[in-house]
C-alpha cells in the first residue's frame, strides 16, 4: 500500500480534503487546522504513513519510550499531547516547552521519515531547515520537555482537540498529507485508489473552470458545467 | 466618491488609523486585527469599498447566494461568519473549513475587485499569489465550506467579535485600506478629503520627527515642535 | 557585568534554556513564547539588560512617564501591559491598540538599544524593518495608543500570563536573549558565567550528537556517550 505515496504527492491538502467531503461525505475533509510548516518546504506536498507519538506530563506513571530510533521508512511522525494538555483556543497546548528538536528530525530524516507534524511546540527551527526535512507544528518554544514532558506511547491512536468541541483521530498507518495549509489524514476505511481517481478528475474540472472565468464565464455556470464529468463518481 | 481611492492608497493603515483616531475620537482607529495578508503584497495598500457577504451555517435556513459573479468594480471584498461562528480568541472563528478558495479569486479579480479580506480561513493560497490579488484572512483550511457553511447574505453589514468583547461593523460601501497590519475601515459618515488633508500633513510631520530623532532630538521634543503645525486641524 | 552579552550572542535562546533547565532545573527554561520576530532578524540573536515598560488603561490614575528618551546603552526595551488588560488565549491581549511603532525604534536604536520585545501590538512593521532594529510582539496594531494605553512606570518587574495558568517575571536588568523562537531570560542570581561554560560543553556535544545520529548511531545512544561529558557540571 506504500506506492499511493508516489501517487498522492501530486495532490494538495485541499484537493484531498475535496475528495474526502465530496466522495465520503467527511465534513472537515480529514483537515487538522492550525498547524505552521517550518521547515523543508517545497512545491510538492509531503506525503507518508503516521507513525504516531502521544506525549503526556513528566510525572504521568507510564515510563518514557524511545520513538525516535525506531522510525519505520516512509513514515510521516505524528506527535500530540494527552487530551489534558491541549486546548481549544492558540496556543492550542498548556506547555511552553517544545517536544521535539532539531536533534530528533535528524535522526528521523536518517530512518527514511518523510516529515514531522507535532501538535504542540518544536525548537531548533535552523537546524530543521538545515536539514531539509519538513516539520509542521502549532508554534515555537526554546526548553526541552525534560521538566514537562515525555512520550509514554508508540502507535496509537491520537484524539487533537478541535475548535467545534470535536476530538480528530488520527490512527496509526493512515496516510498523512501536509503542505502549507496544514495536515489531512486519510481515515484508513477510504477505497484510497478510488480517491486519486476523483481527484485527477476533479483538479481537471476545475482547472477548465479557471480558464472559462479568465475568459469572462461566471464562476458559478463554469462550475456547473465543468464539473458534469464528476457525476459518475457518485 | 470612487476618486478617492487614488488618494488613500498613498497612506498606510496605521496613518488612516492616526487619522481616524485624532481628528474623529475613534479610539480604535478603525482597525480590524489579527488578520494575515496570504497574497498579492505590494508596497501600496490596497483600497476598495466594502462589498459585503454573510456566510452561515449550512443548515440556515435561508437559501445560498451566488455572491461572487456580481462583484462591483473596485470593490473589496469582505466576507464574515454569523455570530454563532465566530469567538474572541483564536482561531476566531469555529470552523476549520475554508469559506474561500482560488477559484473565487480568479472571478474576483476578473470582475476588478481590488482584494478580498475574510473573517475566516481560505484555501488555495497558492492559487491567490500566482493571481497577484490580495487575500486576507484569519487563517488557512484545506477543505471547501460545502457541508458546514454557506453564503447567506450580500451587501449587509458585518459585525466581527472584538477581544474587547464589542462587535465591530463593517458597512457595504465603506472604504477599507488593507496592508501587512490588516485593514481599517473609514466609516461612510468621515469627511475624506479632511482626512487626507490631515494624514499628509501627519505623514509630512513625523519624517521630520524621524529626522530629528536620527539627530539627536528628543523624541517627545521633536513631536510637540513638528506636530505643532497639525493643531490648524482641531 | 555587561560584558557578558558578547559570550551570550554566540548562543540561541535554546541553547540557555538548555542551560537553564538542566543547570538551575528551571522548568521553563527561562521562555517566553508566542512572540514573532518581526524586524531586524539576523544569524545571531539579541542580547542585552531588560529595561522594562508598564503600559496601562488610559484611564489610569498614574500620569504617563516618557520612557523612550533615557533607554539606557545596550538595553533590551521590555513592554508589557498590566495583568487586566492580558488573556491567557491568544491574541494574548485585550486591545487591538499598538503601544510601540517606527518613531520609538528611531529613538531607542539611537539610544543604543538592542532591541525591543513588546508583550502586546506593535505597527509600523515597515519602519523598524527598514532600521534594521530587532522588534519582538505577540501581534500587529495600526492604530496608536492613545485612547487606550499609555506608559505608566519604568524598571518595575514585569507580570507576563502564561497559558500554564502562572504568571512569569522579567525583572530590570535581567538578561534577555531574543531569536526567532522568542525570548529567555535570565533570572539575576545565575552565575552566568558558569551558564556560558555549561552551553560550550553543551553545544559541542550536541553537535558530534548530530554527526553520530548521520553516520548512523541511534539518537539516544548518541546522546548518552557524548552527553557524559556534561556530568562535571552536576
Amino acid at each position: 500500500m506504500q506506492g499511493f505515496s508516489e501517487e498522492l504527492v501530486k495532490f494538495s491538502t485541499c484537493d484531498i480534503a475535496d475528495g474526502l467531503v465530496n466522495l465520503y461525505s467527511i465534513a472537515d475533509g480529514g483537515y487538522f487546522a492550525n498547524l505552521t510548516q517550518y521547515s523543508g518546504k517545497s512545491s510538492t506536498p509531503v506525503v507518508g504513513r503516521a507513525y504516531t507519538v502521544l506525549f503526556a506530563s513528566a510525572d504521568d506513571p507510564r515510563p518514557a519510550v524511545n520513538y525516535i530510533d525506531e522510525i519505520p521508512r516512509g513514515s510521516f511522525v505524528v506527535i500530540a499531547l494527552s487530551k489534558d494538555l491541549q486546548t481549544m483556543y492558540a496556543p492550542y497546548v498548556k506547555v511552553t516547552q517544545a517536544c521535539y528538536g532539531g536533534l530528533m528530525s535528524t535522526r528521523a530524516k536518517y530512518q527514511g521519515a518523510v516529515g514531522s507534524v507535532i501538535f504542540g511546540r518544536v525548537r531548533d527551527v535552523d537546524e530543521h531547515r538545515a536539514l531539509e526535512y519538513p516539520v509542521f507544528s502549532y508554534g515555537l518554544g526554546a526548553c526541552a520537555p525534560k521538566m514537562a514532558l515525555k512520550p509514554v506511547a508508540i502507535n496509537v491512536p491520537l484524539e487533537v482537540s478541535c475548535i467545534d468541541g470535536t476530538d480528530r483521530i488520527i490512527q496509526p498507518a493512515d496516510y498523512i498529507v501536509g503542505d502549507e495549509h496544514g495536515i489531512v489524514r486519510i481515515p484508513g476505511d477510504i477505497d484510497v485508489e478510488k480517491l486519486l481517481e476523483y481527484m485527477k478528475a476533479s483538479v481537471e474540472a476545475d482547472e477548465l473552470v479557471a480558464q472559462d472565468i479568465k475568459a469572462g464565464v461566471p464562476a458559478k455556470q463554469a462550475q456547473q458545467e465543468r464539473r458534469k464529468v464528476l457525476k459518475r463518481f457518485f
